[in-house]
């Protein structure tokens, strides 16, 4: 049997010497007649499918054999440039529901100059698109493989299962003694039976077999989860073809015992049993999501063989169990911050019992794996241009740099813009108001609510139902009524301007009413309070300062790009970020928003091994920059903290604040407001 | 720092060269001026003991500088041949609670030639005498290794603990990138905290950080466990020293699920979550024997970091969980033969949490993992001589052959010979009957109970305490009741001989009182039946017939010594083996028994780690032979039933007999009778 991984060497210009093309890539070369066309793609570094090591059975090789006459390549094919098809060949093509006129490239062999098209399902080196704001490519090249293997029943004197499928694996693969987890191996007889002898087995890393299945299984899934303080996200991914399953997404069910991560860390470090608390909720949190996504794939959280996590550094401490004193006092040192793999089990995952986990690494003390993945996915380490990159969460974590130099810091933000702590605050879910608009001359508001299709004014008030705001929604309404001068510089509300939306809410402190009475699930209306708009200033001052730190650090004045991180609703509205002050004031069309760039980039660790060395490269690589603990540094926060208003520098905020007046004038606000945030 | 896997080069000659001797080895050689005392000793083959490698704190590589001229060696030393201690070894020292005079290798250094003595607790490459039969040394280099570190308290900017670890490890002990166990990795801060910075990592074939604890420990335990059908013995052994700290033994609690391996295999595949009860048994038990085994030793189980088990094939399954279902019929293939590795906690062991599990290789269907452990300890694979090895237990297994050709094969003996299915029997334990004496001419019988120092002639009835009787008491008494004629050849009791002790027992059967019922604790006496006869003659046939199968195989008529194994009560008598038709019959000076020579390998492979891959190598070698399943193998079973009389060629048994009875008309039985079990 040959090995795949050594292509066999070729003596060019001898007689029988035949030239192939492989479509579509084009590649082509001379390879020897008598050589199976799956050798022959390799040699030529054509990548094909194959599970089972070239033994005839996966059905995964398929290739197209052209025929004719082909100018453009100097060659002629036809049916005789090629091996038929045996019975053996004919009968796994029927096994396998394979249509006529596919080859198996590992059964057919060169004969004569040929062109051979390998169809998308059978290309190997598969990519998958990130769909974000920034288009980007993953090479999927996962982990986890499989190994389609057959194993005749055994006679007297056969070695047994386990050594018959290590000798296999050798032989067809070039695995070197791969371990066998004990959860596979017990599964071995029953999956050899119920497969009369051909199994699938899942390898991890090519050094462990965790699973074994009965018969043709070639899309192992995994599972990739970012942690934050407050919301959870997951996503499942076929491992196979790269492709996002589902998504789905939850509170972090530990904000019971804490909003933020220090009041995690008292409640882990204080309360009998309180990081085993802690450290089962979110593994609990983990389990339903994986239940959930994998029912919405039609698929069960058993197949689940890979996981990545991401999370600050301590939602990463209390997802592993590990102590998060130390992240709570000087000087910050995580107990591990280097890659952490793990069996799923040992966390208390219920995915495949050999499923593995594999932790991103921690850039410093603050600054978590979740701030690694967003390197992954946005790459500023391997840019060029100066790049601003902000991760808008309880936990904020800031980026600044290119491939020279790369700074991190991390910014406690505060749960606003995830809807924690806010009077009307909700994660975003359906009847969470997601978008904001308020007519600065007329004071009318407009809403739109996840569920919805339209906005609140093209709708009849009872047919809203809205619960509550979430982050998205939030920092809209906060840049409104700044806009509309309903809220002054200071943060303060203007109780000059003559609006019945602003009362007196709870505690009788001030308010603007978001969603009447009526619009309302709750029958009471939905409201923003002065304490709501000063919780969004202290994060947005913490975003801005920590942006300026790292600027005057790197020694830079402006930068080249800004990218706005966050996985709350909506895209964050990126002129409304930087109306607020959020940001530093640029062109608008420097910024652009991505979601939930440290998911994608959980995601991207999920999907391609080599990214894995790549982050815990780079989260070395990076520098992490400390706040100064000086009156300096008090000063820049103090002043960060009202909106951009004349006497500051935000040249780009007042244009825009202008414009917007000037489009509410001439009645086209509602209109331009869609339009904004079709970036 | 140095790295102690790279020896300094040196350039011999040059002006700063010395001389160093090292005793009591006396290796010595030429090092360069400079050089620390260890590295010195390093690069001339000397192995000092250091857990902290090199770092001048674990206070292990103490070694005594001799002063003096030494003729001998052709050589002045004094101690300004030698860097005097500063004031960091003399702290430590003390710390250590080190005599004065003592220095440490790694923190002094050549000066000029020396004489050096090397203590022998300092001395690494310990070796351990195993205490049996044969006394064999073995080399202790397990498969676990102690580093004890020092980390700073971190500041600022620092990485984590685990990846200062980790650095460290590479730096001082060469260990690229071992992982860390999740345990391990939870259990560090406070570890850090409690040994203000110091602790000690138990690693794992330098792959695996396993365990972390506060300050200096060197003193890692092992369990070998021989998990037989019907008894399990364990070793509790120290890792370092290699001593044997405690044995432990008690009733395979599978045996309430059936009593030999077949009926195991039906309680198996045949009862509802039948596999998984069988499972948990055994492990129940071995986690009892642990227990009980640290007690003794004074240490807790949680100190257990590796364990090594052996046994029969079924047991091999059952103990991991694995479906024996295949044993259970032709071609008896096992799910797993290979050695595995497993996490002790994935098997339900509550050891340290981090421990881990190696399961020798199982040689073929029957032949188990407790035969390589067989072969590890008596090592017939590495001599010229041809030896006959039978382990006799309830699953008895046979090995013949020497350095070029060695056979295996199975035999199921029953389990007679461990004390079940025999009206009477029990395992060794106190009031177990292990030695019986009958006189030929006046039928005076003599026991001696497990517990007791004297035999029963010498004690009052009621001291005696008589419960049952074992295995090793079993073999002796049916041979005393044969050479006394009160068991005829064919196995039937004599009537026509005069007894008050032969009597009618149980179901009305012919049996012979042991003890009576004055001698016993129960009130009633012990016998031993007519049955009882019978099941102890199918046990011998079988392996009688075994060992003739191996030795037609391998083209022999005779063997050069005979091995008898076995763990059941005293070692086994080997005259009354022979006598009885055990064994080929052969001058008796050719036999020994060896004790638990299973449970002896076991012990080895956990104490050396190359003795792991040697069994890996040596289970593929060994060549098994199944019996044939003809009627000549039918016949020769039954030709073996009858005890070995004129008509049969057994020379040396029949010179045994006339010797015996020309003993006792002598009155000389009794006192002969101890001296024949003095091996």
């Amino acid at each position: 049997m040959s090995n795949p991984f050594e292509p066999p060497l070729l003596k060019p210009d001898s007689p029988e010497i035949c030239k192939v093309v492989f479509q579509p890539s084009g590649q082509s070369g001379k390879v020897k007649a008598g050589l199976s066309l799956l050798d022959a793609a390799r040699s030529l570094g054509v990548g094909i499918e194959s599970i089972c090591g070239g033994a005839g059975t996966c059905g995964k090789c398929q290739v197209i054999i052209e025929e004719g006459r082909f100018a453009k390549y100097d060659l002629t094919s036809s049916a005789d440039h090629v091996s038929s098809a045996d019975q053996d060949e004919r009968s796994i093509c029927a096994r396998r529901g394979l249509s006529n006129g596919v080859r198996l490239s590992c059964l057919a062999h060169v004969k004569g100059d040929l062109l051979v098209t390998v169809p998308e399902e059978a290309q190997a080196n598969r990519q998958v698109v990130r769909k974000a704001a920034t288009e980007r490519v993953i090479q999927v090249d996962p982990i986890i493989r499989m190994a389609l293997l057959t194993l005749d029943p055994p006679i007297l004197g056969d070695r047994s299962d386990q050594e018959r499928i290590l000798a296999l694996l050798e032989s067809r693969f070039g695995l070197k003694a791969p371990t066998f987890e004990l959860t596979a191996l017990k599964s071995l007889p029953a999956a050899l039976r119920e497969g009369h002898g051909e199994v699938s087995l899942t390898i991890w890393n090519d050094q462990a077999v965790i699973r074994v299945q009965a018969g043709l299984h070639d899309t192992p899934l995994g599972l990739a989860v970012d942690i934050g303080s407050t919301s959870l996200a997951a996503y499942l991914c076929d491992l196979h073809s790269g492709a996002l399953l589902a998504t789905t997404s939850a509170m972090n069910p530990q904000v019971t015992y804490g909003d933020d991560i220090m009041s995690r860390i008292s409640y882990a470090v204080e309360t009998p049993n309180g990081r085993e608390r802690l450290h089962r909720a979110v593994i609990h949190a983990i389990n339903e999501l994986a239940a959930q996504a994998t029912a919405q794939a039609n698929a069960a959280a058993e197949d689940i063989v890979d996981c990545v996590l991401v999370g600050n550094s301590v939602m990463h401490h209390l997802a592993l169990g590990l102590d998060p004193a130390q992240l709570g006092h000087l000087p910050f040192a995580p107990v591990a911050g280097g890659a952490v793999d793990a069996n799923a089990r040992d966390l208390g995952l219920k995915f495949n019992p050999g499923a593995r986990v594999h932790v991103l690494p921690l850039e410093a003390g603050y600054v978590g794996a979740d701030n690694v993945g967003v390197i992954l996915a946005e790459e500023p380490h391997k840019q060029d241009d100066i790049v601003l990159i902000v991760d808008v969460g309880t936990n904020g974590e800031i980026l600044l740099g290119n491939r020279e130099r790369l700074l991190c810091a991390s910014s406690p933000t505060g749960p606003a813009f995830e809807g924690a702590q806010i009077t009307h605050g909700m994660r975003a879910a359906p009847g969470a108001i997601e978008r904001v608009r308020i007519d600065p001359h007329t004071l009318e508001v407009a809403i739109k609510v996840i569920g919805q299709e339209h906005w609140s004014v093209e709708l009849p008030d009872e047919q809203i139902q809205a619960r509550g705001i979430c982050g998205s929604g939030i920092l809209e309404a906060v840049a409104e009524l700044f806009m509309a001068g309903l809220v002054q510089p200071s943060g303060k509300f203007n109780s000059k301007r003559n609006s019945p939306r602003l009362i007196r809410g709870p505690k009788g402190q001030p308010a603007f009413v978001l969603a009447t009475a009526e619009q309302s699930v709750t029958g009471s209306p939905i409201v923003l309070t002065q304490g709501d708009v000063r919780s969004v200033q202290l994060a947005k001052a913490a975003l801005y300062v920590g942006a300026q730190l790292l600027m005057k650090e790197r020694g830079v004045q402006q930068v080249d790009r800004i990218v706005l991180a966050g996985a709350f609703g909506s895209l964050i509205d990126r002129q409304r970020a930087m109306i607020i002050g959020m940001i530093p004031d640029c062109p608008l069309d420097r910024v652009i928003a991505v979601g939930n760039a440290a998911g994608d980039g959980a995601r991207i660790a999920l999907l391609n091994k080599s990214s894995r060395t790549e982050a815990a490269q780079v989260a070395r690589w990076t520098e992490h920059i400390t706040a100064p603990l000086e009156t300096e540094f008090q000063e820049q926060f103090v002043a960060a903290l009202p909106f951009p208003h004349a006497s500051h520098p935000f040249p780009n905020v007042q244009r825009m604040i202008a414009e917007r007046r000037e489009a509410a004038r001439s009645g086209e606000l509602f209109s331009q407001g869609e339009a904004e945030n079709d970036q």
